[in-house]
C-alpha cells in the first residue's frame, strides 16, 4: 500500500508522475483553521492532546493538498520528557528552566521511556494515521541532538551559542555525554514513532548551522551518525534529514546519513544535489518568504526549483524552513497547485 | 609612510614578515577597560563623543598589540544620520522608531552630508590618527546597504527579515530605491571618512547571509558595486568587504568588490580563499567562541588557520564575527600573541 504513495516513492528514489510537496510547519499560525483551535487551546495543550494535534495535523492536508501530513507536535516535548521544565511565552518562544552547564546537570536528565512518557505523541499518531485513511502518509520527527543540546545548555534560542559553545570547547567530554544522552532520547523517541505508525521521519538539525565544518564533523557527526544506524525499519521508513544553514558542510551532513537530505536556499538545488550525491533524495528549497511575493512571482521560483531538480527522481518540494506566521494562506495553497501543476511529467 | 604598517601591505597582498591580526568588536564589553568608560556613559554618547571614541578605540592597540585600529562607533550612526530615531536598549540591541515600509517612507528618509552631519565621526577619525602617532593604522567602517535596509525596514534585528524580504519580493522598485538611498550615504560616509584620515575601510554586511544566492545577485549585488567604484583614492586606501554567513555565494561577494574579503568560520580558509580568487586578500576567520575554550585549543585552531592561509601573501587574522562581551580578557591577549609569534616568517 505504501508502496502507491508518491511522497515515499519519492524518498526512495523512485519515478513518479510529479514532483511530491509538503511544507515545514504547514500546520500552523499562518492558517485560520488552525488559529480557531489555537485561540482556545494554549500551544502545548494542543502538542499534548491527541484529538487537538490530529486535528491540526490534518488541517494542511485538506486545505493545501499536500503529499504528507506531519505530525502537530514540537522538538521540544521530548526535552521536557528528559526532566527539564518547559515554558512557551508568547512572543518569546521556548523558556527552558535551569539550563545544564554542567556534568552534574547532564546526569540528572533522563533517557525517557518514549512508548510511555510520551504516549501522546503516540497516540497522535495512531489516530492520524486513521484519520488520514491512507490519503496521504504521516511523518513523524525530532529535533537532532545538537539543536536540543542547544536548547538544553541556553535554556533558550540564541544567537551566538555562547553556553553551548563553551561547553563544547571547554568541557568536551561534558558536551559529548550530554549529546550522547539525548541521541539515546532521540533514538529511543523515533522507534517508538516508527512502532506507532510513523511512515515517514525527519530529523529537524535547526541550529547546527552556527557550527564550523571541522567542529561539525567532531562534535555532531558520530552522534548523527548512530542515530541514523540505530533506527528500527530501515528502508521501509524513510528518514529526512533537515539540517539549517549547513550548505558549507552539505557533504558532511550527507555523511551523517539520511535518506532524503533536506536543504535550505542559501544553496543553489543544483549545487546542493550535486553536492550530497544524486544516490540520495534531496528536499527543498524555496526561501519561505518568498511566499510574499506575487504570484508571478513565486512561479518563476517554482519553475527554477524544477528546473535545477531536473525531474531526477528523488526530488522533494519544500520550504527551506518553515512557512511564517504572517504568510498569506492563499500564497501557500497557491504554492502547493504551482508545484502539483508544473511538475507533472 | 603607510607603506611601512604590516596591515596594509598585507591588504594589498605585499609579503610580510608575519600574519597582522585585528578583531572586531576588538573595543567593546568583553575589556575591562571599555566597561571603566561605559559605566559612565551610555553606547551612543561613546559613539559621539569623539574624546570617548577615540579612548576606546585605542584600548586593545595598547592592551592587546593588534595591528591595526579600527574607529569605535556603530553602523547605525549613519541610519540615525539619515532621519530615523534611534535608541539602544541594554540587552535588546538597537530599536529605530517608525520602521520604512513604503515608498513615501523611502522618499522621507534624506542622505546625509556626512562631513558635517556625522562631523563627530570625522572629528574622531582625525583625533584618533593624531593620537595612534603612527603605531598602527587606523580602519573606518560603514554596514552595507543591505544591512542598514534590514535594520531600517524592521526597526530591530531580526531572524526571519520578514519585512524586508516581503519588501524586496512584493515592492522591488521600493527596495531598490532605498537600497540606492542607502548606497548614496554610504559613498558619501566613507569617502569623508577617507578624507578625515581612515587608511583603510570595512563595510559590513552583517545580516546578508539570509538571502538566497540569486537574491543576492538581483537585490545586492548592483548597489555594491556601485559603493566599491565610487570611493574615492581606491588602491591607497584598501577597502575590506565582510559579508557575514555569505559563504555560500562567496564568489558574488567577491565580484561586488572589495580589496580583502573578510569570512566568517563556516567555511575553511583555505577553500574560502580558492573560492574568491588569490587576486585579492582574505580576512579572517576563527569562530569567536573559540575563545572559550583552553588555550591549547586555541592555539590548534589558530594553527589550522594559518596552515590553510599557506603563508600566502594578504592573510589579515581575524576572528569570523565580533569579539563575544562574555570573553575573557586574557584569551583574548592570548590569541594576538599567538598570531604573531605563530606566523613569523
Amino acid at each position: 500500500m505504501s508502496e502507491e504513495y508518491l511522497f515515499l516513492r519519492a524518498c526512495r528514489r523512485e519515478e513518479v508522475e510529479r514532483t511530491p510537496v509538503w511544507l515545514m510547519r504547514q500546520a500552523g499560525r499562518y492558517m485560520a483553521a488552525y488559529q480557531k483551535v489555537r485561540a482556545e487551546h494554549s500551544f502545548l495543550e494542543m502538542c499534548k492532546n491527541p484529538k487537538l494535534a490530529v486535528q491540526v495535523t490534518l488541517q494542511p492536508v485538506e486545505r493545501l493538498g499536500v503529499d504528507a501530513a506531519i505530525l502537530f507536535s514540537d522538538i521540544l516535548v521530548l526535552v521536557e520528557a528528559m526532566g527539564m521544565k518547559l515554558e512557551f511565552h508568547e512572543g518569546l518562544g521556548p523558556r527552558l528552566h535551569e539550563p545544564v552547564r554542567s556534568l552534574e546537570g547532564v546526569e540528572k536528565l533522563r533517557v525517557p521511556d518514549a512508548e510511555k512518557e510520551l504516549g501522546y505523541v503516540m497516540e497522535a499518531i495512531k489516530l492520524a494515521r486513521e484519520k488520514l485513511r491512507g490519503r496521504v502518509p504521516l511523518i513523524g520527527f525530532s529535533g537532532a541532538p545538537f539543536t536540543l543540546a542547544s536548547y538544553i545548555i541556553e535554556g533558550q534560542g540564541s544567537r551566538s551559542f555562547r553556553f553551548t559553545k563553551e561547553m563544547m570547547f571547554s568541557q568536551p567530554e561534558t558536551f559529548h555525554a550530554l549529546m550522547e544522552k539525548i541521541a539515546d532520547a532521540v533514538i529511543d523517541y523515533l522507534n517508538a514513532q516508527i512502532h506507532a505508525g510513523a511512515q515517514a521521519l525527519q530529523i529537524f538539525d535547526s541550529w547546527v548551522g552556527c557550527l564550523a565544518p571541522e567542529d561539525y564533523e567532531r562534535y555532531v557527526l558520530p552522534h548523527m551518525q548512530r542515530i541514523f544506524a540505530s533506527l528500527d525499519a530501515r528502508g521501509e521508513v524513510p528518514v529526512i534529514h533537515f539540517a539549517n544553514q549547513a550548505a558549507t558542510f552539505l557533504e558532511k551532513v550527507r555523511a551523517a546519513g539520511g535518506d532524503v537530505i533536506g536543504v535550505d536556499w542559501r544553496i543553489p538545488l543544483d549545487e546542493a544535489w550535486r553536492r550530497v550525491g544524486y544516490d540520495v533524495a534531496i528536499q527543498g528549497n524555496l526561501d519561505p518568504m518568498a511566499l510574499f511575493a506575487p504570484l508571478e512571482e513565486i512561479e518563476r521560483r517554482v519553475r527554477d526549483i524544477l528546473a535545477k531538480a531536473e525531474s531526477r527522481p528523488g526530488h522533494i518540494f519544500n520550504l527551506g524552513h518553515g512557512v511564517h506566521k504572517d504568510t498569506p494562506e492563499e500564497k501557500v495553497v497557491a504554492l502547493v497547485r504551482m508545484v502539483k501543476e508544473l511538475s507533472a511529467r
